[in-house]
């Protein structure tokens, strides 16, 4: 069987690639209800060092919190539909609404915030960014001015100390 | 509406988001047969700068090159089944399967062919990776020992000359 774990990048061959099934990840909403996290690549989880990839399920109504962070980020949306609301130049909130096999590019530290705007059904996206872990600074609402560093992210907290089996 | 095309990195204030829909974006074989190549999100085409996005379907019994590149790659098989190929670090070529929902991480500088092994039916995966725009080495087949540097790559070497409308 492949190592699920890749050698550590002092090594001086490639090491090995790895094949899993997202239904053995572990999902959790790490206290929000009606969010659904799965690290699919990542930094603390598997050891990635340039991209890291998660899929999230967020409920009608739900989204993230309002939030930026110094990377890039591309939300390819699987299914369903939303808005991503972003401060503007100009200070305003403004609306940019999406649906399912639309992409989202968000530039590095954009103040924006990913919700589900259905009044039913599921929004699922594929989150990409780069140079994780990811470093997110959220704040309150949009009326807050205040931003906290949130590090290590919710899910970068705890790994998951069962590692899926490699197929 | 918005822009589609990000501001230039040495604004100081963040530029806006973009949303466009897959299907508005080119899709080529680029001469190989049996290939449908999109750039989601990218560097030559849309000023990415920290991660790259593809979606890629091949037919039945179609792969990429034997190829090798020092970024890290994610594949999140969205439907059908195929093995990637990989150079061993004893020199043979081992053969990792895969299907829908499966994600596959190939580390930097690994030789690797992600290939459709099923009689039917089209494989499709979002191939996810960082520092872009790729710099790839293709073999001829298992046998070459010899690379030959591909850069700009294939999809890069001609930008669409009419962006997406944001939406
Ligand atoms: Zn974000
Ligand atoms: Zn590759």
């Amino acid at each position: 069987a492949v190592p699920f774990k890749r050698a550590s990048s002092h090594l001086s061959g490639p090491a090995q690639p790895v094949a899993y099934n997202v239904s053995q990840l572990f999902q959790g909403d790490y206290g929000r209800a009606g969010l659904a996290h799965i690290t699919v690549a990542g930094a603390r989880h598997h050891g990635m060092k340039g991209v890291e990839v998660w899929l999230q399920t967020f409920a009608p109504g739900v989204g993230t919190p309002v939030h930026r962070h110094d990377c890039e980020e591309v939300f390819v949306i699987q299914r369903g539909a939303g808005s991503l609301r972003y401060r503007t130049a100009g200070g305003s909130v403004a609306e940019l609404p999406f649906a399912a096999n639309d992409t989202l590019v968000v530039p590095p530290n954009l103040v924006h915030q990913f919700v589900n705007s259905q009044l039913q059904g599921d929004l699922q996206a594929l989150v990409v960014f780069d140079s994780p872990p990811i470093r997110i600074h959220t704040y309150a609402n949009w009326s807050s001015a205040e931003a906290v560093l949130q590090r290590p992210y919710f899910w970068d907290k705890e790994c998951p100390l069962t590692l899926p089996a490699a197929l």
